[in-house]
């Protein structure tokens, strides 16, 4: 998908496109005109208590992915494309995905709407600020921060060790400086000193309960579960304790309406949300997710990573708490990352060598396997890039029609769905919707959290065994302590390979994972089990994209792209 | 405006009143269809390049009033009040105040958006998050400091020192945790150990430069020229230095859109930007204010603060970079506030008592001397609260009528301006506009600052000097050899006394002005002079309204006033 000269960039697509006012989206998509709140001309917010009931709940396909490389996989742009191409073939299709976080924007990243003929629009609005909704986390998160803080100032009635405060303050920007810090300080009247730090808003768990609430009432009780820290002998403290998860919501109320867009063909596309993927689930919120199921005939939504974090957060977390289990799952692959995958170099994936490809399908080959360890079949989308050969595309698909697997090439990217470019692929995701599988998770919730984290390492990373650290064994005691052990595990764990050394590409064996510490999120509902290191505040680059953005002009953002 | 218990609550108020559509507001207001971008149903930004060119420019009406008390004046009610009754006079009138800031709300101030029968609505929106636009600054503000921390960290080209880093972050909350850190801990991974610290988002100089700037490209400029410290050798680096000017020009390219929503009675609001009235100007974007002069008659504006600090930064520093300059000031009085300077004490201010209101009126004989030291009549607004005797009212407008100076009591809290509560006022104020005051600066820009600050003090302060402290002198100095000499001055004086002593009520005289500090806003293109001690990030107190805030069974904010 990389660009050539002559090919027009991705901002240059969306600005050619033509948009069309949010309204008529709306009613394209069976909104009542009093279910809709506009934010400028182009993006609106859907008040759910608006809708009428549905006739039936439209069916998920949620799109993963082969293990993640710095080629990319192009996940959100299929996305996008593959809804466009259902739709052009005659069914009523909404996409449900993530919102963009504005920090990695900043940094080198760019947008996270698509990419090509593919995209949600208006893309550079849905980049920037958006609805307001990641601010609104950020607000209800330090908003609590302070609470905490005001409390131990004012006398500490609850107790609360200032040296164990788990919940941190968090930011929408990359900004290393902020990781680690002290505050509190420049004598008593500033606050008690302590040590502190702050994540990215993306890594807040109040991003991962607004993602994971069914309603705002959910979303309230969820909010009060949260635990912020432990007293000075070692109680949990919670927000209910605090009695700050009223003005959260409130904080909240507009932001958990999810957000209606379109992608350049005029789909309905619904934005909302966007945890991390690593120490949260990764996928867009349940009420977006839950709403399009009640307004679409199809629902295409996105989990983060490879099928080994994202499709399993989505059906062991995601899919637990609320009804929104896939009929069908696309493993999105390409040629350069399988190549990768098979050991060729980064710097030589342009070369035509279906040798290395063929060496690179164990990966794409574990992933299928995990997904029928769901009780679903995959249906393999080869998302083409410009320097793909036939030979190389024709040889996935072989590869998988001998495996027994649906499989189609897509070139989203540069033909569209809107046009030709995804008829293939949705056929086969049609064929598959017709029949769909029967959902299931992979452990019940009795199950011990290391017993989770046992078969999660063991059935879908292919792993031998997982060591837990003196401190995560401690940990594991204390989760079990307050209470805590029938919560389902969110694995924090490299996405580039099965394993926690993210240089094992392919499908390696034999191999331990090592679990080094375990985060209780009670208001999510999961207990993080961290492998390897964990960045949750990222940092800007030597050169950050952020010094060559601006206005044009006319007053339009240039340099984001 | 104490409410008793059978007065309905401001918000109890605010939903009984029938809300019209923003398309409707703005039609009124003779915006066409396409400057209008809708924010939910009730609240717009209006895209000013959209509009037509005017037929003429409205005149200003800038609302002041005497030294404020905790007993309150009532100034938003005030200028909304006003607003409404002269709309029901026939002429085509306008509100344009600021935003609210989020963390005074969830602390016990309540909203910013008036009370009683005279309010902008839809004020629970108002008071939360709004449009975003606080959110954009704060970003723009932080994403500077993760540029500059980025700097230093990836290198240091400029020789930017550490140690002398002036420009801080911001976040909209108060946390008085966040007053005094130090960030960049953890190691050489982590960036460069440094004191820091946070503001309250309107105390950003971003958002001094946000509603001092007159145009998207003059934004761009004066954000380029925000001195972010000093190199080790001691010269000024600037945004432009660091090439952050166009991010954060993009990152506030919607902000900047002024806000328009509307009063109970329907008369059109431009609601946008709040710096601080302290180290900023205290009055809402200039934008606004343009904007509503090309689409009303009456453009009714407010300054923080009394006339000492608020009319003199709009006259000396707003109406000196935009063609803003009022035609006439109505100074709010309130016979409670009035009694409180005439000595009785505050538990004290319910009983009747005319001479103790007589023995306060030199404090607004010193306000409206300050008017007509600008070249303009101030017209008196005696805003009526619940516990004033008709005795006690008279008593005012009659010492007015003495002085020669127009004045009329207002009931626009309980009887609003939209039924009779301001007609009295609003005649008051068309037979100033009918003749109105030249404008005029306090001093030429050529003073040196030192003597500006000394010319405010003793022509609007009536003091008799000024002592600058040994730190204070060397920042004249430094402000000479950096050539900031020529910039107008903001005065960071206590808004409780004439005096740096916010217990020197009345009208002081004799007093010397105490200058701790200087600081240099060269975006905002303004010197700050510190007296007193100067408060930039709030804390909670021990009871937080946060703590009564939520939702109600239908979703709807609870507690929040």
């Amino acid at each position: 998908m990389s660009a050539t000269a002559a090919t027009p960039s991705d901002l240059e697509i969306a600005r050619a496109a033509n948009l069309r006012p949010i309204g008529e989206i709306a009613a394209s998509a069976g909104i009542p005109e009093e279910a809709i709140e506009p934010y400028g001309r182009y993006k609106g917010k859907i008040d759910v208590a608006q809708l009428p009931p549905p006739d039936a709940l439209g069916q998920v396909v949620l799109v993963s992915a082969i293990s993640p490389t710095p080629a990319g996989e192009g996940k959100s742009t299929l996305t996008v494309g593959l809804a466009d191409a259902l739709a052009r073939a005659g069914k009523r299709t909404m996409v449900a995905i993530r919102e963009p976080s504005l920090g990695p924007v900043l940094g080198m990243k760019g947008g996270a709407t698509g990419g090509g003929r593919s995209q949600i629009l208006p893309m550079e609005d849905i980049n920037l600020h958006f609805t307001g909704d990641f601010h609104a986390i950020t607000s209800a998160n330090n908003a609590l921060c302070a609470l905490i803080d005001n409390h131990i100032f004012q006398g500490n009635e609850l107790g609360i060790d200032p040296r164990r405060i788990t919940f941190r303050r968090v930011m929408d920007m990359n900004d290393r400086s902020l990781r680690e810090i002290v505050v509190g300080l420049g004598g008593p009247a500033q606050g008690v000193p302590r040590q502190d730090g702050f994540d990215i808003t993306v890594a807040s768990e109040v991003m991962a309960v607004f993602c994971l609430a069914s309603s705002p009432q959910d979303l309230t009780e969820r909010l009060a579960r949260i635990t912020i820290g432990y007293t000075f002998d070692r109680r949990p403290v919670t927000v209910a304790d605090l009695r700050a998860q009223g003005v959260m919501a409130m904080l909240l109320k507009d932001a958990i309406k999810p957000n209606l867009v379109q992608t350049i063909a005029g789909t309905p596309a619904l934005v909302h949300g966007g945890p991390f993927a690593n120490i949260a689930h990764g996928c867009n919120s349940v009420i977006a997710t839950t709403t399009a199921r009640r307004l679409a005939e199809v629902v295409v939504t996105e989990a983060g990573f490879g099928a080994d974090l994202g499709a399993e957060k989505f059906v062991d977390i995601k899919a637990r708490c609320a009804d929104v289990a896939p009929s069908a799952v696309v493993l999105v692959a390409t040629v350069r990352a399988l190549k990768h995958h098979g050991g060729l170099p980064l710097d030589r994936l342009s070369e035509p060598d279906v040798a290395a490809l063929e060496d690179g399908l164990p990966n794409l080959a574990r992933h299928i396997a995990t997904v029928r360890k769901f009780g679903l079949e995959p249906v393999v989308a080869v998302n083409r890039f410009v320097t793909d050969t036939e030979e190389e595309l024709a040889a996935i698909v072989a590869w998988c029609r001998q495996a027994g697997v649906r499989a189609a090439v897509a070139d989203v990217w540069a033909r569209g769905g809107g046009d030709d470019g995804g008829d293939d692929l949705a056929q086969e995701v049609l064929a598959a919707l017709a029949a769909p599988g029967a959902c299931r998770q992979l452990y019940p919730l009795e199950l011990p959290v290391e017993e989770k984290v046992r078969t999660i390492v063991r059935e879908v990373y292919g792993g031998a065994d997982v060591e837990f650290s003196e401190a995560a064994r401690r940990q594991l005691a204390q989760i079990r302590e307050n209470g805590w052990d029938a919560l389902p595990v969110c694995m924090a764990k490299t996405q580039y390979s099965f394993s926690d050394n993210p240089s094992l590409l392919g499908a390696p064996e034999g191999f331990t994972v090592h679990v080094r510490e375990l985060r209780a999120r009670t208001g999510a509902g999961f207990i993080i089990a961290v492998t390897g290191t964990l960045m949750t505040m990222p940092g800007l680059p030597k050169d950050p994209g952020a010094l060559r953005m601006g206005l044009d002009e006319r007053g339009r953002p240039e340099g984001l792209f």
